[in-house]
């Protein structure tokens, strides 16, 4: 224990599973930590895809940062935008308040969606990344249903009700297939004039396979359960162009009002905050302890962290791996702190991997063995449910399950922020169909 | 029984209390309905507040219209906007679909906030009608504590952390009450610069009393259990400015953050849509049945419709009033229909009037006896509990309330839709200081 004299300040960018748990290990340690975030919540990003297909509500998934770290009296939380990085002086800058000062820094923001060099596609095809991404989806995609159901034009009503669903990782195979579950399950109870088997739900990947971070065989398994819940899989396929009223995929164009994007994603900009060179991706290349080589007292993990596994592959850019990062990260800060040796080269421990697809199958790779169907969704269920920030959420998401199972009821089936929203026209359908 | 024939067709403006109430009574019987409204939830507006004050998620207080009449067949719901009530053709004429023909049309459209004659206090003093209005108030009152926490001008921390309620009937009542509560005990646990103590709550009215329709004794009550959770009551007093960067309370600045209005509504505009003159609040004379003298195949209900009780006094714009009203007007219909006899005149049973304060408090008036403080409060979510539209909602609100007030915890605290919100600056309070 130290005693007297200033505790060093650790700060930590990003409040989201690695930040959260590099704070959380560091609790009650003898250092100030400042987490910093530009959101107030943490969010459990797993089950996004959940809130923008209307079976969650954001506060099930979500929640404030402060509420999570309360009882934790060294760490204090900031609410603002990280502008750079200063290694040399030691602080971070910020957007509003005075720069942080730190002895040690975890960079821990994460990713973003990427267009790559098409970024005005963004403003079409949302992504799904922050709740207000969700909101924004769930409203396209229930305003789409309503629009359909008072629409005379057969042309216009086929595009209100296709739905496209660019990228075949997890997020895309999640959304595809709770999507197809909204528009066919739910539409066939609450709708009088639009039937299930009017809207198409289209996923759309470049490569050969889905989910090309799973073995083939559950990638094909995955194919089978999103083709039962009616969804057309176009693999080999790149979007060519994309327009308000639709989306070329290869050389077809496909007429659709609802177009998300799950194709790629870019990390936030530590490059820039730091003036280093970064990877394509926009992460940054770590030491075997995760400090950045040229700072080393900033430590990156998570998303914004390049990081290889034992077998040379990148780590995924999942929970787990930010989380055990974060742990470790803390370990190696108190270990400097205390004057103790530090611990052995990070390994990231692989408990599993798992993607949903609707609201009865699942896909599991355990390494050792594997699962699909209803049991893999079950343990699914079981994880996400064990692992949500806060045992309100844990309750809540479980009753609210629980009820979605029994009754087919969607109860976050709601609209907000309806503003200057475009609904596609029969001009656009018209036009389209020349290009 | 109707046998044969086409059915006649019922269209009910609004899907609030009223409306709802009129369509549930009509469900299974010889009429078609539709159900027109721009949102596709049914909002339970009694507790907007709690979403506006970060007690509840929207999801609690809302439910998807097509959910709560997906059993009953002969109802179709539009969502969509009125334009104009053709009364003479029969036909009501909407933003987006084809016009709607109509035997009976049944106006229960609600009224929002009015800003009288100061329509630009709008942007600054937002009111409180919809899911995206308490949102925006939530987002407000969040930010402006996530701002006073990192702020070091003391000036403007103190105007971050002053709040202005306009407005003392049921609704700023409650709204003060549950933003004194936030900012008051949430404050303590979750902030380490800003304090309880460092907080104002300020309820302005222009009358001699809060809460106008209930009897005196309860009024003072309600002002008791205000300033005992620490809000000011400004009685009396009227705004005679409204500016970015506080308010003007009769002839003083109060420098404010965040202002919220709850001093004043307007009817929907059914004058202009029918063409015909209303009152200055916007409601709409109707006949003992309720039908519009002009248009007797058109009738008002709820905020819309000016009606009196047996005591001469203007019915109050509460959920009561118009639920009896819509099952009241499905009753003129049928018999009409049927070519029964019409029903009695309209009467209004008066079951009770509650406004709560704060987590434990509320006043509750039911003619013969009222209640005050703990005991009313439990008359008051056990009620409210019981009336919220759908039993998922019932059981989560029940859920959310009980894990509340064991825990003190605001689960649903999201600041959601960070966007050009404007903050107050130092060169507002000190210009305004020299106003």
């Amino acid at each position: 224990m130290m005693t007297g004299g200033t505790l060093p300040n650790v700060v930590i960018l990003g409040a989201g599973f690695g930040g959260l748990a590099a704070a959380k290990a560091l609790a009650g340690k003898d250092v100030n930590i400042i987490l910093v975030d530009r959101q107030n919540h943490h969010l459990f990003q797993p089950l996004l895809y959940q809130v923008a297909t209307a079976g969650l509500s954001p506060a099930d998934i979500a929640a404030p940062i402060r509420s999570i770290v309360k009882s934790d009296k060294n760490i204090r939380v900031v609410l603002d935008c990280v502008t750079a990085i200063d290694a040399a002086n030691r602080r971070i800058v910020l957007q509003k308040s005075a720069p942080l000062p730190f002895d040690y820094a975890i960079v821990a923001n994460g990713a973003r969606h990427s267009y790559f060099a098409n970024g005005e596609w963004e403003a079409i095809a949302p992504g799904l990344k922050t709740i207000d991404d969700a909101t924004k989806i769930r409203r396209a995609v229930l305003l789409a249903l309503e629009h359909a159901e008072i629409e005379t034009d057969k042309a216009l009503r086929d595009a209100l009700l296709t739905f496209v669903v660019i990228g075949g990782g997890p997020t895309g195979v999640e959304m595809a297939g709770a999507i197809a579950e909204l528009a066919h399950t739910s539409v066939s109870m609450d709708f009088r004039h639009i039937t299930p088997h009017c809207s198409r739900i289209i996923l759309v990947d470049s490569g050969d396979r889905l989910l090309k971070s799973f073995p083939p065989d559950l990638s094909q398994k995955a194919q089978a359960h999103l083709s039962e819940l009616g969804v057309e899989i176009k693999l080999n396929m790149r979007i060519t162009d994309l327009q308000a009223h639709g989306v070329k995929i290869g050389t077809d164009w496909t007429y659709a009002q609802t177009i998300v994007w799950a194709a790629g994603v870019m990390a936030s900009p530590v490059g820039a905050w730091l003036q280093i060179n970064c990877e394509r991706s926009g992460k940054v290349p770590v030491q075997p302890d995760l400090r950045i080589a040229r700072y080393p007292r900033v430590f990156a993990i998570g998303d914004v962290a390049s990081c290889s596994g034992r077998d040379g592959n990148p780590l995924p850019g999942i929970a787990a791996v930010a989380k055990q990062q974060g742990r470790y990260v803390a370990d190696v800060i108190l270990a400097q702190v205390r004057g103790a040796p530090p611990p052995a080269p990070f390994r990231y421990r692989n408990y599993g991997n798992i993607a949903t697809i609707g609201r009865r199958r699942a896909v599991a790779d355990f390494g050792r063995f594997k699962l699909s169907g209803f049991a893999a969704w079950l343990v699914w269920s079981v994880v996400h449910i064990w692992f949500l920030a806060g045992y309100r959420n844990r309750l809540v998401v479980g009753a609210n399950w629980l009820w979605s199972y029994v009754t087919f009821d969607r109860s976050a089936r709601l609209i907000t922020g309806i503003g200057n929203d475009t609904v596609i026209e029969a001009a656009d359908v018209r036009m389209g169909s020349t290009q």
